[in-house]
């Protein structure tokens, strides 16, 4: 009998199925046992009576019967949440180990090297799921932004002869019997393949060696970079980021509504002209409102970035800010005044 | 004056435009000068009187008026070909200096040290450009498939703690004070993760520290990996494998072809059931066709896949071929028989 997916159920009341997933949960009523079952497409409740014990996260297949639920048992908060699975035939594919914690809680509430040592079992939660689910969404509406303004794809290299952006903060490695470095921007590859493109961007890992563990400080991380040719101002570049990041903010808050509510969050808002500002704007505004005095600094810090976008965020409701006007010393060399 | 695309201009008959682009070749008679200039979307011909000294991959701005070619004049194998710009007003925004080669030819013709040391000039001859665009279309359209058959697609890891297939062929980093390797494959990863999606792709590098200089060998590549779950046999994997390759062909075919004209090159062939052979059926076929015996010998080599190829595109037609059934000790430990 051919596989039904768990998502088509809800079209075949009164049909026999046979479905094939994991077992995300279990609960045992004598006779009758309640299973989740869970596959690429969803998860859905299936009944049996006289079940052999199965294990959680188990790969089972399940021949039975679509029924519609009771009224008052209808879940609203899952798709398939208005029919269930009446068991007839049942086979445990690969039956899991005794698990090393609980996977049937809302919150793993573990500490990251569990997390990590067990990945092939925390990344089925649907909270740590719904974190790559997100990830995805954000990664395509980038690129699907991009080409819809005619920006090409390329690939930029990850092992580079040299360093971008200098500093010590770059991995070595032993290419043959030279020295190599891994890529830290693909900012010089842009450069050049924008003058063959026009407009061109780039989904590419980049690596820093920066031994802290902060939200700031990653050593390998998904860059998400653009260049573009023919421009008349700074602005052009500050209005296509702009549209860029309300573009992907809206796509994740389109499609991945349920992995927010998940995590009872909201994507950062947004209004029609986000605000814009210079350094020394930004550094006056920070005085005036908190009378921490960062004026005359070349650059801001986490703190000077936090007390801004709070300010920003009270005065206008935005939680985008752009801050323009940063001293070119402090920069690369192939950084632009703003 | 609002630029104006390239390709627009064949809707703007009778129109001024101002155009932006890169001078692509100048043919210099006396007092007139011919301009053809490129942006992101095309390639036009200008037309100007006593225009100032320009040299080809200069970047300039043009003011002029569409105008229509006179019937012979028209150039059918390029999308402006019907008409031309008639320079009313020619800004040199940045003047190239003199070429190191000349990149009006239709082949460049350079060793790889020279092309690749002048990347900013060879990456933009229409063959060079070509083989990237083709390579965008080949990434995407794998994208597409994967998801268009629920392929979720995630970010696999770069640098690693242990190496997939093992051997010496792996580049060693340095990562702080452990040692840490850049991937071979993202094999493992995507079956971790196939757990938690059930079916998984990634688009990533991996790396291979072999020395040799061969088309089969490059110590950067992109990868593009799939894992699914619950297969019934080993067919499932290669006729997913083959619609996959046959989507892509597809997709180059079409959106491709001008690129491929440049070459003068067609996609590779296939028929609706991609012949498929086992190694040992394999090696017959080879030994019966070349008398050449590799009969028990464990895999095919570079000569054995090539006239293996050989035969089977004069059998069938087919320049795909799979083979099946390789000694599994050959093999990593996580591959299965067939």
């Amino acid at each position: 009998m051919d596989r039904t997916l768990i998502s088509q159920t809800v079209n075949k009341i009164g049909e026999k199925v046979h479905l094939r997933g994991w077992v995300s949960a279990v609960r045992d009523h004598g006779k009758i046992t309640f299973i989740e079952l869970r596959d690429r497409t969803s998860t859905i409740q299936c009944v049996g009576v006289d079940l052999p014990k199965v294990t959680p996260q188990s790969v089972v297949y399940i021949d039975g019967l679509v029924k519609k639920r009771p009224e008052k048992l209808v879940n609203a908060n899952i798709a398939t949440g208005h029919v269930e699975i009446e068991i007839q035939n049942f086979t445990i594919v690969s039956k899991a180990q005794e698990l090393p914690f609980d996977m049937g809680k809302e919150e793993l509430n573990l500490d990251l090297p569990t997390m990590l040592d067990h990945r092939s079992l925390s990344l089925r939660h649907p909270k740590v799921r719904a974190i790559f689910e997100v990830q995805e969404v954000v990664i395509d509406s980038f690129r699907e932004f991009m080409k819809q303004n005619d920006f090409f794809e390329f690939q930029a290299p990850a092992i580079t002869p040299a360093t971008a952006e200098g500093g010590a903060e770059v991995f070595q490695v032993d290419y043959f019997d030279k020295k190599a470095y891994l890529t830290q921007s693909p900012q010089l590859y842009k450069q050049i393949v924008m003058t063959a493109f026009e407009r061109v961007f780039s989904v590419n890992k980049v690596f820093r060696a920066e031994p802290s563990v902060t939200t700031r400080h990653l050593t390998e991380i998904v860059s998400l970079d653009a260049e573009m040719g023919f421009i008349d101002s700074w602005e052009d570049v500050k209005n296509m980021a702009d549209k860029t990041i309300k573009y992907v903010l809206d796509q994740v808050s389109t499609k991945c509504s349920a992995q927010l509510a998940l995590f009872g969050v909201e994507i950062p808002s947004y209004i029609e002209n986000t605000p814009t500002l210079s350094l020394r704007e930004a550094q006056d505004k920070i005085f005036e409102k908190t009378k921490r005095d960062v004026r005359g600094e070349k650059d801001l810090n986490p703190e000077d970035e936090r007390d801004l976008c709070m300010i920003i965020k009270k005065e206008t409701g935005s939680d985008l800010v752009f801050v323009y006007g940063y001293p070119t010393r402090k920069k690369p060399f192939y950084v632009y005044p703003d």
